[in-house]
């Protein structure tokens, strides 16, 4: 696609602004290492209050918005994403360096993800209805939840469109009734534009406020620290770094008013070989594991980054056939110069790691572009990993790191000793169930998602997904950022005590709870 | 009673002990100002550290205990306190000067609390339990909620029993799976311990692990700041003041792993009265408001210390018949030396205020004890008070301030001006409608409780129930502390990927979850 279609100016409540700041920030096509056209003024201060304001301002309107038309407006999102997706991905593929079936996969994901929270909302179960008739105990009561107010959303750098701009963190807050400010992620500014674009054109579409949508551009500390700290804004969605995070975390605690940080930070997925898996499937599961670990060049916050198994023959020819399957996977671009930056850092650290011994070293050479990287693997014991905690640390990119067990009491060992993580898969034949059932309540301790016999890499957006943890994988462990329960963390409930129907909110009157379920005096109930 | 049944000891995870501090705290008797035996030993850091301790290796058990015997450990905790509730009730009279019809009452209500909390799991309602068959879209997931882990919870003045050791907080972390280390309340630590003895026995009689549940003692700046920064406290609950719980969110803020702060604090909880409710009924609603104004010595988190109405001769009449019943309420014994001394500065500073008429002062005289408060109201102009945010202030005790508003759009801009509240309150009769529909999205927008012709004293405890809101009134505007939704603050998701049935935790069985309330496939299922 030519430039020339982008303007490089920022969206504030619907109307296309140069940013205030002197600052400009170009994308750059990390294949070729070459500054993209246009360039984005970043905001300045004034652009941030400006957003905020706007926001707030429209939340009073938005939030009576009914959700019929609420839903009618995010299927629109979704609509003029796909009537642009070509624009969109081919700008991605330039921004990003990521295949164009990857990008076209995303804009699927993106649009579906609209329509789920479409369809919830509409659904009513969001809206959590519970009645209680007056009795001796007390007067009737009836409660619903409603948005809880303007919401600011980072975009992440690895899913240019399923976690940026009208990704997951924006359709949950549009769904539950909250107005968005993002901040655009300076790797796919164009491919931010392009989105930014489509969600304005829905708003006309769909006559909602225009203050419901700003997308700023600037660099993280000042552009988001002014966006944290926005006495307009009620909850930051994130996804990205550790560092940035808990950076995003300090700025809010600063504040008058404490708001909630859902921040989807870092996680390094072990997985656990059980010995009878190992044993019959160690060729397969090495394999599947390097596909799993080099997959879009390891740039999933769902990469297994640590394989955990049982010392001895087996665990040989694990190490043997991942070895060598990773060696004939070919390097891959990275999303971009920063993050190549930090993985060679981060893969040097480890191959001189005096407690790391290197099975697979990072291969200099590049077969194309400046920022390919060739993947990595690492081989531990477990006794030193136990007295290592930044092996713990996630490498952002392909490079894993597998633990050698001596005993079923050392793998337990690990499996304990594990920070928060996002996921842990767990590989398991015929015999490994006694290990599986001393394994399942430490691992369930510390993780959002457990997987039986498959890998991490690969999010299903579906009412069952937990896409969190503890921490560090999350600052926030009661949440999810993918899947229906994503619109929780952007709603808060409210009671009506007393009210007759005239005075109650249309979706808590008689004739309108039937249609969704509800719990009426202890009673679950469903239409 | 005798504090010869007292023996001054903390409970850590079981057993009795002294605390390792050289502080002593003892209760006192506020009508008297009687220091009351035993004393107690505030808990050292060791103290805490080991009560953590012990809740952290205490929660890898008791959170696979089927919630069928969780339930049965709550409903004892109910039945415990009530077999030695005229103790408790003794006691209470004595340590908070509370009546004893009051303290009977609060027994009821906590054991009410339990029993809800242990018919809401068996029920299955908060398990969330959603399961999405494989299929195109990706493999099969299945999810529940699970505790968070050890919660720190610490008990406020005013509800000795239900806000306190074994209440709405620590039943419903109980009930989530989470261990809980309870900070007691120095006013009345008689009465906590002869909880914590009911817990204890209720812990043994059940076969729960005894570090489920630990009480220390202490000054809340130490003893509060080592229970919140302890690395194995996972959650916080708090009910009390907003410097208190601003201090508790700081400290939790200090942590690297950052935790949620559920903290109950501040609310004038404004009442509303319409132009014809007022002419109608202005000294029914008058007599109504000084009856909750005073309540309990207005020592509840929803007393009505804002009352807004159009200025007029029916304000005069409402002025005049509040203003005679105040006078003639006779003072009350507050909980505490502490709560009457802030309150009466707290008087005095707004009998002293520029913008606030006095309609009634404070008395002077007492006719019993040392820390008898009585009523006081004070008036002011609604383009006043929108230029004094002070005024918005809670003083906690039974003092009231009237904002008259000369048009209904001034009164709409004090709606809109309010800061977070736990409950706002509308007195409406016909005619009133269009005033009503006016105010109340602004209303909605700043509570979590909406009351219609009636006062916000008096708290159900219910699924519908929402005691919470936005700041000041909550650090967590997304949660309540009363109420069946109290217990989700306290969980959190986890989902199984692929999993065989033999692998799965009971509850995610398919032969269990059809007894449950549950998401399949995108339907709502009831049992």
């Amino acid at each position: 696609m030519s430039s020339a279609d982008l303007t490089g100016e920022l969206f504030l409540a619907g109307d296309r602004r140069d940013g205030g700041s002197s600052a400009l920030l170009h994308s750059h096509d990390p294949r070729s290492g070459e500054r993209l056209e246009p360039g984005y003024r970043a905001a300045a201060p004034e652009d941030i209050a400006a957003a905020c304001a706007a926001a707030a301002e429209s939340f009073a309107s938005y939030r009576a918005v009914p959700v019929e038309r609420r839903a009618e407006f995010l299927r629109r999102i979704a609509e003029e994403i796909e009537g642009d997706a070509s624009r969109i991905i081919a700008r991605g593929v330039t921004e990003t360096g990521l295949p164009e079936a990857r990008l076209k996969g995303e804009v699927g994901r993106t649009a579906g993800q609209l329509r789920l929270f479409a369809d919830l909302i509409v659904d009513g179960r969001p809206a959590d209805v519970r009645i209680d008739h007056a009795d001796e105990s007390g007067p009737e009561l009836r409660s619903q939840t409603v948005g809880i107010g303007p919401v600011a959303v980072f975009a992440a750098s690895n899913f240019p469109l399923a976690f940026s701009v009208a990704g997951g963190d924006t359709a949950s807050a549009l769904a539950a009734g909250c107005p968005v400010v993002v901040k655009a992620h300076e790797a796919h500014l164009g491919v931010s534009e392009l989105v930014a674009a489509a969600v304005v054109r829905a708003v006309r579409a769909s006559d909602v406020p225009a203050g419901v949508f700003s997308m700023v551009v600037g660099e993280g500390r000042e552009v988001g620290q002014a966006l944290v700290k926005d006495e307009h804004i009620r909850a930051v969605g994130f996804t990205g770094s550790q560092a940035v995070g808990l950076a995003i975390v300090a700025s809010a605690a600063e504040r008058t008013e404490p708001i909630p940080v859902y921040a989807e930070m870092s996680s390094v997925n072990p997985c656990f070989v059980l010995s009878h898996a190992l044993e019959q499937r160690a060729e397969e599961i090495a394999s599947a594991f390097v596909d799993s670990l080099t997959l879009g060049a390891g740039q999933f916050c769902t990469n297994p980054g640590l394989l955990v198994l049982p010392k001895g023959a087996a665990a040989d020819r694990f190490i043997a056939a991942a070895s060598e399957r990773l060696r004939a996977s070919p390097p891959q671009t990275m999303l971009s110069a920063r993050i190549h930056r930090s993985f060679e850092e981060d893969v040097a650290a480890r191959a001189s790691h005096s407690d790391l011994t290197t099975l697979v070293g990072p291969t200099m050479e590049k077969t194309g572009g400046p920022h390919e990287a060739s993947g990595s693997l690492f081989a531990t014991d477990a006794a030193l990993f136990l007295r290592r905690p930044e092996l713990q640390n996630e490498v952002f990119g392909p490079s894993g790191v597998v633990v050698q067990c001596d005993s079923e009491a050392e793998l337990e060992s690990v499996a304990t000793a594990l920070s928060g993580q996002l996921t842990a898969s767990l590989h398991a034949d015929p015999g490994d169930e006694a290990m599986v059932r001393r394994l399942l309540p430490r691992i369930e301790s510390v993780v959002g998602r457990l997987i039986f016999n498959a890998w991490p890499t690969g999010v299903r957006v579906c009412d069952a997904m937990v896409h969190g943890g503890p921490f560090p994988a999350t600052s926030a462990p009661g949440t999810t950022s993918v899947g229906a329960r994503a619109i929780d963390r952007f709603l808060r409930p409210v009671s009506y005590q007393g009210f007759p129907g005239w005075a109650l909110p249309d979706v808590l009157r008689d004739e309108h709870v039937v249609a969704w379920p509800r719990r009426v005096d202890g009673d679950n109930l469903v239409p």
